[in-house]
Formats: structure tokens, sequence, C-alpha cells
């Protein structure tokens, strides 16, 4: 028998896919260790967990990720108002150094130089994926298949992989492929590829999983109070029922199923990948679209307008480094740095009512706001001297009436 | 009969407030000129011009700016995708350049050296009217009678208006005031103060008057397209009815409509106002809700990344600038250019439903999209090298490498 | 005798309009505190102590700021590489919150009501003051009075000031006025109005005070080393020579001193002042500029790249917030916070050599640099893959591809 | 004989490394297109081409691009105030995008498929040719043979350079070669690698070659003054000499002459490359230089200080571009497009003196300045009523006054 090429941990998912690359990284000589991160997907880990050591893997590592996804990413997430392109809410984005993060930590562990993923070669995964292996594990070797010729060429259609697949012995699948493909986790599902590639056509009824169609969704709406502490939730009622849950992974649970079950957090956007390319993306959200407009509103009732001003071109930034992979980047440690501090006083609770694929703002109350009731309040004169304002408006026109002055003398219309 | 102090004229609304102010100001000493702005509320035109009439204006001007509103100042904001503070679409903000603007031509062809209006001393609307005066009409004289100590100490609440109109002939409001304010025009109607200052209180049932309860609307949605050149829509087509509008006013109007029926734009926010003060702000925006949908989505189809993030940041100075009242400032004229600039492309056509008050992008197509379906395709190889990912990811690690090399050194915990 | 109107903490500088001012003020029936504030200027102490306590001063402090205005105000500004409008080093700006913070503290100690400060009404440092004043003790009033028409109809020129000065026993100056104004402390010296406000006109020869003339500076270099740590120095060596310094105070003055003595650090510029107009400047500024240029230096060479430029975008609003006065505001407060956690790892030693009003970077040396000698080397391959770039450039291709082929589809020139 | 492979247009400089490329690209079945672009480097043209001949150069072009580097690179970057990392005037980066421009017009018209050059492959160099090429020229394939196993294993170092030479005929440098690179061309020179490496090392005296050695360069200042309009210069006088010139590429060469005979434009930094590293380079730009300070004067002095604000972030991203190699970019096009908007107005007189490596601005006058001189003046109030600044002041203090309200609450030490 020849000898190993080496240990590779593999991001394994129990698809076709991955099943292939399994085999097909033992042919090429590396002994393979599958790894499979629960960070919330819709998965019979076990049945995966059997498949892989079927398969020939040496070792097979399960975990259980939900946790502190959504504690150490969503939560600073959150507390950004992250974004991509004033749409995309990063939930794939996000889960990528968390899972690679995962990958790493046993490669180090079980002696591996080599970590290997099913992710394609035009995509943004396989850079969130291998920015985050090499920040943390700058030695290590990455094996993507379906970037190397010897693979691809290989492997051109999914007829390659399922004869590949009967010839090893890889269970088949016996459902058809849904003509586009998925991604879920904890905090969304993102459809894209296939049928969805051309940006006209309309996402077929019934794609969505997380969430139900908002014209068959509930007649009522269901009306939540959120409290946050520091910029994350601590905890969240449900005021007509009187529920109560306060732990991360449960509130983020409790959120996407309030928020599912009233259509919530559908997206269908073009955007801009990082490899420069456009591709067309459909998404649902549904707990973080709640927290998105929940923190939103708390966080502007309780920063100052100046502060928020500079943290939301903060968040612009940490919205992009998180989209292009790099959570484990010097740039993105430091605007984590800086939003976190930002968040001191972003404390208070946000009543909202969820109905229809939407979420309604009802009001907000915060021991720490720098709203004054009396200072704005209409009937109350205060502390303010309304004269204030002809000297500020007059300061502030001054720049006005000097360019409109220089424009008369260029004879420019006005 | 003692000299005229000289001619002022008067933003009138043909409301309690300005038509005190118009008698009080002719009690001054000034002759009024009354100006009212038709830019889409719904109002009694022709009893507003009596009325002012009747209390002694010189004259009363009512002019129709529906039309220029929309081509001159909404659509410059959807193809800025203009928002304030991550939500506000600005309804008033920018309906207030339009209407002073209209008030300063008004005052220089009569020779009034003075201009007066009923806003408030601790709102943004006394700023965005006298920036424009100031800037247009550098030499004028403003009179804000809510910032004159004579004008409010006199006048110290609602009673005191009552009072005074009662003796001079002002005909008083039968039916009892809302215990809110509204401004209504063609983009939107806002509420606040009053009961509404207390940021925890719901606003009550029934308080919109543009769009409809989603509790209560349509139970199918409308499907619109919406096709835009230059960033700005030029033909809004319903689908299903097969009604197709393309005149500027025509379009916004019909997508009022249509939003509206479905409920769709509804916000309620704490805003910060340029003053420095909190305040709490309710807004129903159904039309503008639809094109701002819309335009980001053309937009993001049919512009470069880069350029669009460029843009982006623009817009962010843009919403601030027209927030504050700077529509007529060098600043805003050089952003408002270059936004322009960057909507050369933007041309094509979205597909959207709106329905319980949501807008859901559907798909889009455009003639001068860089979305390249073929270089996207998971099934296409395409001009792509697969390989050419693994150096781009490679180089981008670079720094991130040298910056774990010195972590470690340092003994930083990875 | 009267009953005193209360006590008045009146920023007092020796000089003539103080001095008037102080008198002014007790007439106006206040019982006054004079406040002296020592920031480096070169100033007779004592005398001006005498001089206040005979013009009827209740009480007077002087108060050694340099120390802390070199360590709390000076350094998070080189931190920050802060310059205003790519050119002014801040030096008054900064200044002035060290100043308003001891008035404060001594208004408060003494429970005074009133603070009060000879501030032109055109400038910027009436703003810097009374910001500081307000934002530390929100209850205070400040009395202005040359923005009170009844003291600046009453005292209209030099002349009026000198008439009263001579009737109020208050000494006059002997030597004439220079034609144009100037504030001096530690960090630099400026100098403006007066002849200087027509722009076109050349500073007089001889109006520098801190900083020899270039053209008969000395012939040879100086050749410094400065340390850092965490971007702040630590020791400034004398290469040549051998001095080396260490305590912040005397490292600035160091500075100066050589700085000065090679003519080091004049600018002549127009700025635009926060109340909306241009004024013309010139300033001084010798050990500021060395440590601008050296702090430069040893942070892009030991930050990241993308930290950096993060980071310079904050600087930039940091020094806007500085120029106008916001030295104490929750946005200059969170920037200062971001700003300094940035500079954890800015440590080394820069060498330079200041010579002929200039300074030039000669080398530097860092233990925490991701400068990596091996990695850049043009005779060493080291770890890195030269096929790499290809990919990264062709990545990097791929949307300016796009955009060209959409050009030609429009028949646009190439 | 054997077919050719293909025509290739290599960017030769007549030096050992790229006709050593030449002649290996014809060994590897090419025909092979010299090209040379003459943009003020100092080389024998002549000489070059008939080197190029002699060495079987198919076609030798030599192409005179001063006038249009100056006029359509140059210029642009003076109207930015372009500048990298706030040091590197971008002397190199810039003229990439006009030679590859040039480069790629020849090989369409020669219809040549390919292009080539020797920049390596650790540099900024070869993304700024390949990033040109590929936009201008999609279809083009690049032949970088840095970067390419076959040759970069063959050529290891400089004396496997010198026996290939050898070998084939090629004139080999009789002068040994200095121990450093240097890059020259109208703009600037650059020196970077070989001994320059560690970044601790002064670079050797006598390095400059565009420069004067300040300390022996004149006694007396040269004073100019320059006229811009539309922020490039249209006039260049020397104010005691009497010249004057006018011509872009003269003005520029002129600047060049009299800043060189200062010794202006020097500058040791490390910069961050856009591939990662951080690289250490020496620059001299004279002229540049000359024109940066002068710019920046006469635009801050006509330029409305928040269209200037807006401005200099656009120009951060110019000049990043522009160091990227992405002149030749939609974003790019973009942001040109505005700065150019942007400098409508920026036209008047700066007269500066340059002395000893510095430039001094002296004065400035324009008639489009928005400076007003009674406005500003201390001795004329002129329009302004001090009075309006009190309430701006305490309009703005508003926001810090709550901010300090809510840290009192919170016990926080003020």
């Amino acid at each position: 028998m020849s000898q190993s090429k080496g240990t590779v941990v593999l991001a394994y998912s129990g698809g076709l896919d991955t099943s292939c690359i399994l085999v097909w990284l033992k042919e090429q000589g590396y002994d393979v260790i599958a790894y499979l991160a629960n960070i919330g997907q819709d998965e019979d880990f076990e049945a995966a967990r059997k498949k892989a050591e079927s398969l020939g893997a040496k070792k097979v590592f399960i975990e259980d990720l939900c946790k502190e996804f959504v504690e150490e990413f969503i939560w600073p997430s959150v507390q950004a108002n992250a974004i991509y392109e004033n749409r995309y809410l990063l939930g794939t984005s996000i889960a990528r150094p968390c899972i690679a993060r995962g990958q790493v930590e046993i490669a180090k562990r079980e002696g591996a130089q080599y970590v290997s993923h099913g992710a394609t070669g035009k995509g943004n995964d396989q850079i969130r994926f291998e920015l985050t292996c090499y920040a943390l594990y700058p030695e290590v070797k990455i094996i993507a298949p379906w970037r190397m010729p010897e693979f691809y060429t290989r492997f051109q259609g999914r007829n390659d992989l399922m004869e590949y697949a009967q010839k090893h012995g890889i269970p088949v699948p016996v459902t058809p492929k849904s003509p586009w493909s998925m991604d879920a986790n904890l905090m969304h599902i993102s459809y894209e590829s296939g049928i969805l590639e051309n940006p006209k056509t309309h996402a077929p009824p019934g794609i969505f999983q997380m969430s139900k169609d908002p014209e068959v969704s509930p007649d009522t709406p269901d009306v939540l109070e959120i409290e946050f502490s520091k910029g994350v939730p601590v905890k969240v009622i449900n005021v007509k029922e009187g529920k109560s849950v306060d732990s991360p992974l449960e509130m983020f649970q409790y959120l996407n199923t309030i928020g599912g079950s009233h259509g919530v957090g559908r997206i269908d956007i073009v955007e801009n990948r990082f490899i420069g390319m456009k591709s067309r993306g459909i998404y649902e959200t549904p707990g973080g679209t709640i927290l998105y407009h929940a923190h939103m509103d708390i966080e502007t009732f309780t920063m100052d307008r100046e502060v928020r001003k500079i943290k939301q071109g903060l968040s612009v930034q940490f919205s992009e480094q998180l989209y292009n992979g790099f959570w484990y980047s010097p740039e993105c440690e430091f605007v984590r740095c800086c939003i976190a501090t930002s968040q001191e006083s972003v404390e208070g609770k946000v009543q909202l009512s969820v109905f229809k694929g939407q979420v309604y703002i009802l009001g907000r109350e915060s021991p720490k706001s720098l709203y004054n009731e009396e200072l704005v309040s209409m009937n109350v004169q205060g502390d303010y001297d309304p004269c204030d304002a002809s000297g500020f408006i007059k300061i502030n026109s001054l720049r006005l009436k000097e360019y409109h002055r220089l424009q008369s003398k260029a004879g420019k219309p006005q």
C-alpha cells in the first residue's frame, strides 16, 4: 500500500458533491477527515456521519456551532446593522468564517496539513473559507477541487458525479435535484444558480423553506418586544402570548419562527461578487430581518447623531469585509472593536409587529436615550430659546450667500 | 394711515396658524402677499384663496408646483436612493426647497423685501425654508413669528390663537384638532408631535391617510413593471390590468394609488434633527417606497460595483444635505451633478409585486446590464478560468498571513 | 453698594482687550475671577497676575497646563495625524478645549455661574471655548462681550479700548500693536487679520517668532531618532549630539527647539472657518510638524494597509471635529477611542533629518512591523508564488472587461 | 522554419532585462514588436531602436507620449491633489496606463494578439500594465515572463541574464548595476529594492538624479507665480527673472527644472502595495510637488468648504484607484468626471517660493474666490451680525448638553 500524501480535513456536507470529493481525495492518496458543522441547517447529521465513515473517512467530526454562530458572528452583525449593498443581510457570508474556524481547529489538532471544500470556482464562498483558513493557519495547504483542472474536467456536470458515485458505492440522491442550488443555516437560506440565473425569471412559488408565503400567512400580527443591552438582544417577549425567551440561541430561533410564520425577510436581488461578477440571489432571513429593524430603531433612539453617522460609515466597511471573506483580518478586527465601543449605550426595548412579510416598529423606550421629550415638545418651550435658531440658520447661510454672490458675478442664472 | 413697513410674502396654508400670522403681520404694519404652493396636498385651494383675501392679503398666489416637484425634486432623489438615517425617504425635506423657491420668485417679482412662514422654532422646516430663501435671494429679510418673542409669548397655545382669530374675524376650525400635527404633499404625509411625542406610544389606528391598513388591504398583489431610463422611471405598467402611464406626474400619482391601496411605505422612527434634537416621526410614502426599491434594483443590476459604492457614499451625503435644508448649496449642486453622471446607464425594467405593505422585486432586465449570465453560470465555464481564483485568494491572504505572523510573535492568542 | 450680579470667570490674557473686558464686567456688576492658562505661550505670568489684581479681579488663577496640554491633547492629535484641510496642524484648535476645561473647573469650584472670554464674533475660537463650556458645564452662562451690541458698539476700534483703558487706569501697551494678531502656545503661533487679510499680500519677513528663517538657519542638518510606543513618542535622541529626552513635555519642547532652529513648520493658507467664511492664516508649528512626519512614517510602517485606510478616514473626521470645537462631544470621544485602538502596534524608531525648513525621513525600524523584507525582496522568491499574481490580476480585470463589453455594444469609443 | 506562435508587442526599455526577454520570446517562437514609450525618461532612444532591431525585433515603435502624459494623466492628478497614503505623488502609477495604452494601440493596429512586459511578479506595475491592457483590449493575451516558471527558474539572478546575453549577442552593460533599481519619467524618479530593502538603511548620498541636494542648492529662493484655470496650470512665471511659459509640457518641464534645482520633492517612505506587501520606496518629484502645493492652495481659496470636503473624499479614492492600476475602470472614469466638475471655478494665481527642498506659498488671488475680505475682516462689521454666532453655538451645543445629561445620570465622571 502506497504511503499517504498527508491528511486533509474536508468540509463535508453529506451531499453528492462532497461525497464524491471525499472519495476522490482518497483516490489521490490522502487520508480524509470529514468535518461537518452544524450551524442550524436542516440535516440528518447522524446519517451524514455514517455516510462519511462508509466512504472511508479516517475520522468524522460533527460540531454543533449554533451557539457560537449566534453569539460570536450574528450578534456583532446585528450591532453593526450589517447589510451588503443596502439589501443582503449576509447570512451566508457570516457563516463561512464560523465553519472554517472549526475546520482549522480540527486540522491543527489532528495534525492535518490540508483542508478541502466543495465550493465552486466562481463564487464568494471559496474566498471566505480560504481567507479564514490562511489567516488562522497560514501554513495550511488548501485543496479546492472545483478549481483543479484534473477534477473539474473530469466532473463537468452532475451526470459525471452521479456516474462516479455509482461506481464508488456513494449513495446517490433518490429525489431529483431542484433546478437551483440552496445554502441553509440558522440565519437564512439562499437560493441561486440554475433557472435563477436568468435575472428576469421570477422565483417559482414554493421555493422558500424558512418562511410562509405572505398570501397564506396569518391574518393577525404578532407583537414582539425585544430588549437590547449593549446593542444585542437580551430578551424577546411575545406581547399577546406572554411567551418570553432570553438565551441568544433560543431568541434567534424564536425570531425565526415568528418571522418565518409571517413571511418576513424575503428578497430577490442582483449582487456584486468579490470576484467581479454580478449574480442573482434569493434569500430569506426571517429572524435576522426582525433584528435588523429592531436594532436600527433602538440604536437611532439611543445613539448621538454624529456618532451614528460615523458608525454607519464603519458598518458599510464591515459589511463589505464580511461579504468578501475578511472576518479574520486586521481591518475587520479593528472595525468590530470600534463598533462594539459604539454600542455601550444601545439599550432599551423596542415594540414591533410582524405581519404579512413586514416588520412594523410600534414604539421604543430606553433608560439611556438621548431623546428628550420635553426638549422636542411643541407645547413646552423648555430650556430652548427659539431665537438661537435664527442665528444658527443665518450662520449656516453665510456660505450659500457667498456662493450666490460669486454665481451672480459670473452671470450664472439663479 | 401709517406707512407700510414693506411687503412680505407669506407661505400661507389656509389653516389657523398662518391665518393668524397673516393678520398679525398686517397688524405690525406690513403689506401681505399670501402664497400657497400646491404640491399635491389635499386642500381646497380656492377656499384658501378667498380666506386669504378676506383676511386682507394684498395679493394671493396659488401655484401648482406638482409637476416640477416630481421632475426636479423627487426624480433626483430617486436617482440618489435618497434616504435619511437609513429609513426616512425625505418627503418633507424635499418639498421645502420647491415651495421656498416659488416663494422667492414671487418675492422678487413683486418687489417684496420680506418673506415669512409659520414653521416652528424647534423643527427642520424653518431651516429648509430659510436656507433656500437666503441662497436664492441673499438680501431677503425673513420674518419667522414662532421665533419672535413678541409673537410666541403672545400665542402660547392653541387657545391664544383661537381667541385672536375670533377677535379678528378669522374663521375658526369647527372640527377639533387631531392630537398630533401632520404635513402632506404628493410624496408623503408625516405625523408628529402631540401624543406622538412619547416615543413609546403606539400610533393610533387610523392615523394614516394615504395608505390602507395592511390588515384590510387587498388579498391579492398588484404586479407592476417599472421602466427606467437614466435612473428615472419612464413607464409604469400594471401587468395584470395592462394599464400603462408614462408622464412623470401621472406615474408618481399612480404609484401612490397602487402603493397606498396595499399599505406600502409606513414607518415609525426616531430621527435626529439638524438642530440636534431627537424627534419621533411617522411617515407614509407609498409611491416613493416602491420607487426606492425598484430603482435600487435596476441600479445594482446595471451599475459597476465600484461605481455603486462611491455613488452610495455620495447618496448618504446628498440625503443629509437634503434633510438639513441645503438643496440650494454648492455641495448639493455638486453631488446632484455627480449622481446624475452615475445614472447614464441605469436603464431597464423591474418587475415587482405590491402586497400587504411590502414591495417584492420579482425580476429585472436591461439592455445595459453588466450582468453576464454566461459568466456567472454554474454550468458554463465560459471565458472564466477557475484557477485564477486561487491566485486571487492567495494574494488577498498575504496581508492576513503577515498579520498572523506578527500576532504569533507577540504571543497573541489566535 | 449694589449687589453683585454673580461671579464670572474670565479667560484673561493680560493684554489690552481682556483687561478692558475685566473692568467692563465689573462695571456691569459682576465679580470677576481672572483665569490665565499657561499652555506654553511666552508671557510674564506674574505681571499678568498683578495687573488683574490691580484691575479689581476678586481672585486670579494662573494654571500651568503645559503637561496636560501635551499628554492629553497633543498626543492624541499626533496619533490621529490630525490635520485640517490637508495643511493646518490645529495648534490653536487643540489648545482651546484644554484652556476652557480649566476655566470650567474653576467656575464649578468657585461657584461661578458665568464664564467670559475675549474671542471675537467672527472666529472659530468663540465656538471652541463655548462648546467646551456647554459640554462640561451645561448650566453655565457665557458672556461674550464681542458679540454683545452694548460692548461692540462702544468699542469699535482699538482707539476706543485705549481711551477706556486710560480712563480706568488700565496700563496701556507702550509698543505699537503689530498690524496683525497672533496667538501662541506650546504647539504653534498663528498670525492673522490686519494686513494679512489680503490673501495676496506676502507675510512680512520677520513675522515668525518660533522658527528661524530658513535663509539664515544652520547649514548642516540635525538628525533625530524618535521612538514611538502606542503611537506616541517616548524618546527623542539627537543622533550627532547624543542628547536624549523622554518626558512628554520635554520631548515636545526639544522638538520645538530643533524644528524652530531649522525653520520647520511654516505655512501660509486660506482655510474654511466653521461659521462659513474663508480666512487667511499663517502658522508655524516646528515640533508638531516633525512629529506629524515621524508618526505618519512609523504608522504606515507598522499598521495594516486596510486598517490604515479606515483610520485615516476617522482622522479626517477627528480633525474636523477638533477644528470646529467638538473635542468634548460624543463623536470625538468615540473617534479618539477608535484611533487609540488603532495605535496598539504603532511602535518603533524613526530616523529623520531636519534642515532648512524640511523634515526628511531617513529610515525606520520596529519590532512590530508588518514589513517583511524577505517577502518584498526582488532577490528572494521566499514564500511567494508569482503565478498567484496572474490570477489576482485576471480576477481584478473581470469587471473591466464586462464594462468594455458593454461600452463596445453601445458603440462608445474606447 | 517553424511557424510563428503569433506576434507579441513587448514593452521594451533598452536595458538588459527586456533585451533578454525580447530574445527569449523569439526563442519561444513569437514574432516580437518592440515598443518603447518616451514619457520623459533620460534615454538614448535611437540606440535602443538599433539594439532592438539588432536583436531581431520585427518592428520597433518609439512613441513620444510626453505631451499626452502631461495633459491627459498628470493634469487630472493635479486637479485631484492625487496622493497615495498621504505621501506618494504617484509618478510611476500614473505613467503605466499611458504607456500601456500606447502598447495596446500598437497591438491592435499591428494585429498582435499578445503583449509582454518586464515587470516583476511582486510589484504594482504588472497590475497597472495588465489591467490597462485587459480594459482596453479584453481579448489580449499577456506574457509576463517574470511570472512564468520556465523563465524565472532559468533566470534566477542577474548573472543568469548576463550569461544569456553574452550567449545571444545581447550587448551587456559595461558599468556595474547600481545596488537598487530605479524608474524614471517626466514626473519623477523612483528608487527601490537592493540595499533599500532594509527600511532602516538610509538612502546613499547622491542617489537622486532629478533634484539637487538641498545642502548644495542655491542660497536664494526662486519665486514663481502659477496661474490656474479649471484646476490646471495655464501659465508659470518666474517672478524675478520674468521668464514665462504656458504650454503644458513646457510648464511641467520648467517646474521640474526649478524644483529640481532647489531639491524639492524628495521622500523616503514605506508604502502598501496592492498585492498586500509593504515596500520601501524613495521618490523625487520636483515639478509635481510644486504643483501639488500650488493647486491645493488655489483650490481651497476658490472652492466651497463642503464641496472641497466631498471632493477630497473622492480624491482619496482616485489616488487608490490610480495606485492599484485602475485608471481605465468605470469607477476611475466616474471619479475623474466628478473631480473635473469640481474644478470649474478653480482659477487664479498662486505665488510661491522654492527654496532648499521646500515650497512656500506666499499669496494668492482669484476672480472667482469665495474669500470675502470684508466679511472676514476684524475691523469691518460688514453684513455680519455677531449675535448670530451665539445662536449658532447654542444650537450646536444642544447635543452636547443632552449627552452630558445622560452621562451625569449614569454617574460617569465628566
